[in-house]
Formats: C-alpha cells, sequence, structure tokens
C-alpha cells in the first residue's frame, strides 16, 4: 500500500487520558497590544514551561505509556529536547534511558538530559546522524525507541497541546507554531478544527516543510543556524507531512529574526525561550506576516532548553 | 486621632474597576509536585510577567488614575521595581516622569527607567536616602508623587492581585509573599478572606515587618544582602503596618535560601525572578515554613527585573 494513501492514525483521545497528571497546563498570557512592537493583541501558550523544558515530554509519555515497557528502557536521538524529555520520562516511570545527540546540541541540552540520569551519546553533526546511530542501537537492545517527530503516538501526545488551547482561548483564528520535525504543528493540525488557521514557522535556514510543500512530497535540505539544535531536521517527517500537506500554511524568517523575537520575548514578558522557541514569534515581530488585526492569533512559544547568559549579549 | 486608631481605607473595588485593561492577569502555574525539591503541589502566581516586572504596576496605575495629573507629571522613588512601574504607567498616559533611585538600584532596573523615557536621580545608599530626596523634590515640582507602599491607593492596587487569585484558584489556605515595605502583603491583607493564611518572608538582611512584629510597632533596621534592590526598606510602612499587624504571620529566609530558590525556579519550571522575586519561595524551598500537604499553598513570584546572565553563575 502507498503509504501517501492512508491517512495517519492520530488517536488524541487517548493521549490526552495517558497524560492526565503527567504533564503541565501551561498557561496562555496575553501580553497587550504594543508588547514586542506589534500592534495586535496576541496570546501566548507558554509550552516553553512545562516539565523538561519544552512540548516534548508529551508525545514522550504518550509513546511510554501506550507500550509494555522493555527492560532496556527507552532510546531516543534527539536535537536536544526531545532528548530531555525522554530523560524525564524515564526518571519518572523509573527505568532507564539512552539518548543520542549531534554535536550541534547545546551543552544546556546535554547537560540537562545527563542531570535526569540517562546515558547521553554525541554521535554526528546534526539531528539525522544521532537518529542513525540511535537506530542502530536500539536494534541491538530493544529498548523502547521514541521517534521525535515520525510516529502516530508522538504526534498524538503533542496534539493535546492543541486540546488545552481551545479550553484556554475561545474562537481561535489562527496558531503560529515552529516546525523542525513537524511533530507539534501535525498535532495542532490533528486537534484543531479545520477552520483554525495553522501557521508553520521555519528558520530560512532549516526549512524541511516548506521545501517539501514546493516539492510536493518531502526532501531533503541542508540544515543550519540558530535554531539548528531544536528545528534542525533535514526531511519533514512522513507522518507529520501527511497531516500538513493540505493543511497548513508555510513561511520561513531569517535568523536574526529569531535572535530579535527571543530578545523582545524577555524584554516585554520577562519570558525566556531558546531560539526554536522564539522562531513562531518571529514570523510576526518581522512582519513578514500579516495579521488582521481583529483576528484571534495564539503563538506557540514551545521550548526554552537554552543559556540565559546569552539572552542580553 | 490616633492614626493607629483608624483602620486602613482601602477601596479595591474602584481600583480593580481603574485598572481593568491597563494590567496583565498574569497567570498561575502548577509546576507539579517535586518540583524545586519540594513534595507537596505549589501553585505559583506569576507576577513576574506583569507589565514593567512586577506587581508595582497595579499600585501605580491605581494612584495615577485616581488623581487629576499635573503637567509636572510623576515623581517617585524607589528600589528600582517601581520606578519601572511608575516610567511605565506615565509613559501609557503620555505624561513625563522623574524616578529616583539608590545606589543599590540594579543596572538593569535603572536601564529600563530611563528606556521607558523617565528622568532618573541615582540619590544616596537604599530606598530610603531616594525617597528624602524624592520628597523634596516632589514639594517644588508639584509632580504627583507616588509611594511605592506607603498610601492607600497603592496598597489598594496592589490588591488587584489577590483579587485575581481568588478568581484563578478555588479553596486557597496560604499566600506566601515576599516584603519589603509591605505594600504587595497588606494588599494581599485586604482582598483576602480572613480565614487565608498571608504568610510574609522577608530577607534576614531586610526584616523591617519582622522587626515591627517583635517590636509591636513599626522600628528602622539595616538593609542589605540579595534582594536589597527590592526588599530593602528600612521601616514597614504605617499604612501596610494597619493591615498586616494582626492579620500575618511572618518568617526570614537567608539569602543562600534566596539565591537557591531563584535557581530553582530556572531549573524546574524556567521561570526567572529577581532575588526579591525568589524570597518568597524561598520559605517553602529551604524547609524553613512546613506545610500541611493537603493545604493549598500558592507562592507569588513578584518581580523580575534582573539579570538572566547572572543565573547560572
Amino acid at each position: 500500500m502507498d503509504p501517501d494513501s492512508e491517512p495517519a492514525d492520530i488517536d488524541v483521545s487517548s493521549a490526552v487520558e495517558r497524560l492526565a497528571g503527567r504533564v503541565r497546563r501551561t498557561p496562555v498570557i496575553f501580553p497587550g497590544p504594543g508588547a514586542f512592537g506589534v500592534a495586535k493583541e496576541l496570546a501566548l501558550k507558554l509550552e516553553c514551561l512545562q516539565h523538561a523544558g519544552s512540548f516534548k515530554v508529551r508525545g514522550s509519555f504518550n509513546n511510554a505509556l501506550a507500550a509494555e515497557l522493555p527492560d532496556s528502557g527507552l532510546i531516543a536521538a534527539s536535537g536536544g529536547n526531545h532528548g530531555v524529555a525522554v530523560a524525564h520520562v524515564a526518571r519518572s516511570l523509573g527505568i532507564g534511558a539512552e539518548v543520542f545527540v549531534p554535536g550541534v546540541s547545546s551543552a544546556v541540552k546535554v547537560d540537562r538530559i545527563r542531570a535526569l540520569g540517562a546515558t547521553v551519546h554525541v554521535v554526528g553533526e546534526v539531528y539525522d546522524d544521532a537518529q542513525a546511530a540511535c537506530d542502530e542501537r536500539a536494534a541491538q537492545t530493544h529498548a523502547l525507541n521514541i521517534h521525535p517527530y515520525d510516529a502516530s503516538l508522538t504526534v498524538a501526545g503533542q496534539a493535546t497541546l492543541g486540546v488545552e488551547l481551545l479550553q484556554q482561548v475561545d474562537e481561535i483564528d489562527t496558531v503560529v507554531v515552529a516546525v523542525g520535525g513537524g511533530g507539534l504543528a501535525a498535532g495542532l493540525a490533528a486537534a484543531l478544527p479545520f477552520n483554525v488557521r495553522v501557521l508553520c514557522v521555519e528558520p530560512e535556514t532549516s526549512r524541511c516543510l516548506s521545501a517539501a510543500i514546493e516539492a510536493g512530497r518531502p526532501v531533503q535540505v541542508d540544515v543550519g543556524g540558530v535554531a539548528a539544535d531544536s528545528l534542525g531536521a533535514k526531511t519533514i517527517g512522513s507522518v507529520p507531512w501527511k497531516l500538513l500537506a493540505d493543511r497548513v500554511e508555510s513561511v520561513v524568517v531569517p535568523d536574526e529574526a529569531i535572535v530579535t523575537a527571543r530578545r523582545r520575548l524577555w524584554d516585554d514578558a520577562r519570558v525566556v525561550a531558546e531560539h526554536g522557541g522564539a522562531t513562531a514569534l518571529a514570523a510576526v515581530t518581522s512582519g513578514i506576516v500579516e495579521f488582521d488585526p481583529d483576528e484571534r492569533t495564539v503563538v506557540v512559544v514551545c521550548g526554552s532548553n537554552t543559556d540565559p547568559r546569552d539572552l542580553l549579549d
């Protein structure tokens, strides 16, 4: 069967049940018109305050709690955030974890994974290199290999963020979200009603979704830039792609716009995000996307595994 | 008339009306049992995400909006946060502001006041020195002199934080709050039902409330320590004292406990607070106060005008 003809089976309801009491219901704030230099009122979903510092813990818990857990525990590859999340889940469940990260992963992320008790392997340059090494190791150990984005259970876990949003904000018109491998955006596409616009934002330097949309199919891109350790997937995941291809809009932003948005998040709202976490906001603050003043827009701030010491540099 | 026999007239309802649309409804988060090394579930009121980075904007707006504004604008003395708030209010209302801060005020605070367009005068060592200079100048200019804590309108403005809390958290048993001059704690005492315990926390190095409680009246103390630029009032305000004397409990915490609590706020909840903003949490994380596991406890994180670069030092 052609996998592209099969709609992804994303069981959001089961994920909501599994994650009850396991993840934080992260707050939505309304910083007020004028914040970040944007005239319109924005809502910010502060998923950066989630356990393990990003939305990734949602998908990781959903995988682990749906499985019969092997004695060898959990295994995962990650730019970093998914690794922190898997380490957090393993510790919560009292099992072991091995995490493969690439050289581009920040020291803050590697340190956090270790501090949570997981074994860390630094392999290759970018995320895809670490994933290959992880898959090879998983075949030996039979640990539960939790994919950071290209798995239905992962996407369904991330979708619970969308379910929360529907409970927290009335009459959402647009949700703006950063895209790496596409897991969170696909989860939102699955969770939100068809008439909510899902606006996907990628760095110009790591743009596998916009490249896929141009090509009409997933294609490989080079990855780099300030957000490479959270958004640096070379190819959009095939599970996310099925949910995103005909559903979402996509834009890219330059790295400078991401750096500026991250700084303004701190200056105007006292929120510390990593560069990937500020990428969605960058589409708004840079003026690259224009919004109707009356449109109800929610921006997802998706991660904060960062070193705050470089915030004011 | 003996001022001590007159109950302070704190008009919380009018403050709520005046502040509508002017201040942020800051979120309450539940980081989960185990966060910050504390077994019990805590609620955190993230007032550190408020406009101008602290609760001070509530009292400042309440003063300014209750007054006929003079052409000479606003004037205030402050350890720093109240100055940032007054500068924010003045800019919002399109008027000028002069702010007097002591040498102990952090560069971050002074820079923020200037960035908001106010004129800054650095006078003396601690807040009380700046207040004396401010009062002298106000007598000349007839600008609206907004006291940081010792005024009914200021306390009523801060009380709106308590009104929000009652809407956000059911069945609160205890609210834990840091005390400098006592404005916020007094506002909470005014806003919250009598059966909610208001637990006031001061640094050992700046403890004007606990000294007043010991003496049975406001007395002067020396001030210093890591939180001196937000909690460093030499004497508890007389208006706050009327509300606090028979109503609240008071504890002091060492500076090291404040530093640790600030770091744990970042590590476990990705919230950046200034030292004064982490002081309430320090009473919990240090174990200095013990709480019943079933007690519903809200900790106010009251300020974030800080330099995040020193967070991981």
